[in-house]
């Protein structure tokens, strides 16, 4: 009897990225879209698409699991409110289970994120785990006692919007704060501080990019350091002491034994880790810094999928 | 039948409060001592004595709780290490209920507050609980899913040293970092932050007590903010800003229902909580905003005394 398989979407803000997923965690089909319109029918329209696709290609699964950019009611599969797709006040579950003819599940993408860098990788074997997804913003997921935790209605794991810098800038996008980790450390962020870097650095590549007419993002800046930049550098770097100083406080507040970092921003990789590592191991707690080791995610920008997946493997009776 | 009753015991670094509580979590006999030592042999004395003297003037406990301000491993019931007193690596537990005679149970004191709130007090009903004692320093406890969350190995909780002020003071007390929660909103910092304003305002009675020579601790401080002396009210009012950036943070993290604040601090009452929940509404995410509230503690100075009660009843098969 071959494995039991079912399908894993995960919903971005901007892109949608599905797959036929086995409980041996074998990936047998992937589909992609780009939203095209921002109507929610057209959006959930998107969503069948990529499942039809997927099981007209590799017929069989026997569940479907959604991760999306969403406040998620998890007991009722709502979507509570999202700032990223048109998916307030949804009864997602309920209406793709209808659309669909199989068992739906849904949740936070970054919690599904979580989830599967915690059951099967970076993370593996840990029950106690942090996950921070450093892309355009900075999401979170946690995995406590080991399960997903959602806090009181569903809204827990923004780690993204712990204060840091009390008097730092404005984070900005659906968040009233400012000096949040999102706004200090995020691929938005280093692009910002990349732009002031190539303005204060004039002979610096950054500045030469920037002259060049490019637009100053996460992905230059992240790529001039690889080049060798040192303005680009000294922004990654500081990038990374603020996500340490972060992951220190999550380190004493959770006492986790990892915190896997994904996200597009860990292109970055080591120059952004290292700093982090360190700012990590200067400021947290003895007991606390020595339990936990920072990581980058297994499944990479797969890993909302994956996640996906295993919830419905999960919720689907098997696994 | 009379009701159950067990010995509750809390241990903190500078006394030691005991009493006989019964599962209706009516006290029956209460015992103090302040420490006179600093031995381990002598700390462990303090508190059988303790416990003969409650079970002399109120027999018929059938267990013992002690809330300690240590690191705690809660299955092995062993003291791994702390700040406060002499209990590095000690197996407390099982020590205790040779000495006592009686089964015992052992737990961080911040832990134990927690409980106490959630289960009877200012959190009475919340499944998602955060606790934030002021005192000195700034210890924390959390209740997750109804249960006490201890981390990978009993180390969370420690949100005293979140990082709030990423270029603030050091934090000091076994603490590597700077800008913690605990260096900005505790009493040592509200009495810090005195001082330095008593120097800058010669004119307030901040400054006129400085110059009688009292000391300016965060006890003073907050007597003269309740004077009226502006200077004082500034400081506690920062002070408590300060602490709304935290809760902001945390409110983002947990989505909690309730962050209940105890500790001496508190004296300071609305002039510290008022402040922090403006800060913590201007700055959080609005769905954690609205589904939170900060409640100062029921219990007051006894809550580690009656957490550790409620743990006695509920590990010795009862309440």
């Amino acid at each position: 009897m071959s494995p039991r398989r079912v399908i894993g979407v995960d919903a971005g803000g901007t892109k949608l990225l599905g797959g036929v997923v086995d409980e041996e965690l074998t990936v047998h089909a992937r589909a992609h879209r780009l939203w095209r319109g921002r109507e929610r029918g057209e959006v959930l329209d998107r969503m069948v698409e990529v499942v039809e696709e997927l099981r007209a290609a590799e017929p069989g699964a026997v569940a479907v699991g959604f991760g999306i950019p969403s406040l998620v009611d998890y007991r009722s599969g709502t979507s509570l409110s999202s700032v990223h797709l048109p998916l307030n006040d949804v009864p997602f579950r309920d209406l793709m289970s209808e659309r669909l003819g199989l068992p739906v599940l849904v949740d936070n993408d970054a919690n599904l994120a979580a989830l599967a860098e915690q059951r099967y990788g970076a993370a593996k074997g840990c029950s106690e785990v942090l996950l921070l997804t450093l892309g355009t913003g900075i999401g979170g997921g946690l995995v406590l006692g080991g399960e997903v935790y959602r806090g009181s209605f569903g809204a827990a794991g923004e780690m993204g919007h712990m204060v840091v810098d009390v008097d730092g800038p404005p984070c900005g996008d659906g968040c009233p704060g400012n000096g949040c980790l999102e706004a200090l450390a995020s691929g938005s962020a280093i692009g910002r501080e990349g732009a002031e870097a190539a303005r204060q650095q004039p002979d610096s590549l950054l500045a030469r990019a920037a002259g060049e007419g490019r637009e100053v993002t996460g992905a230059l800046v992240t790529e001039l350091a690889h080049d060798g930049d040192s303005a680009a550098v000294e922004v990654i770097v500081r990038a990374g002491w603020f996500l340490g100083a972060g992951m220190a406080g999550l380190a004493n507040i959770f006492n986790p034994q990892a915190i896997v970092v994904g996200g597009g921003a860990i292109a970055a990789g080591e120059l952004l880790l290292g700093p982090a590592r360190e700012e990590l191991a200067r400021r947290a707690l003895p007991a606390n810094r020595n339990g936990v080791r920072v990581v980058p995610a297994h499944f990479g920008v797969e890993s909302g999928m994956m996640g996906a997946a295993v919830m419905a493997l999960e919720g689907s009776g098997g696994s």
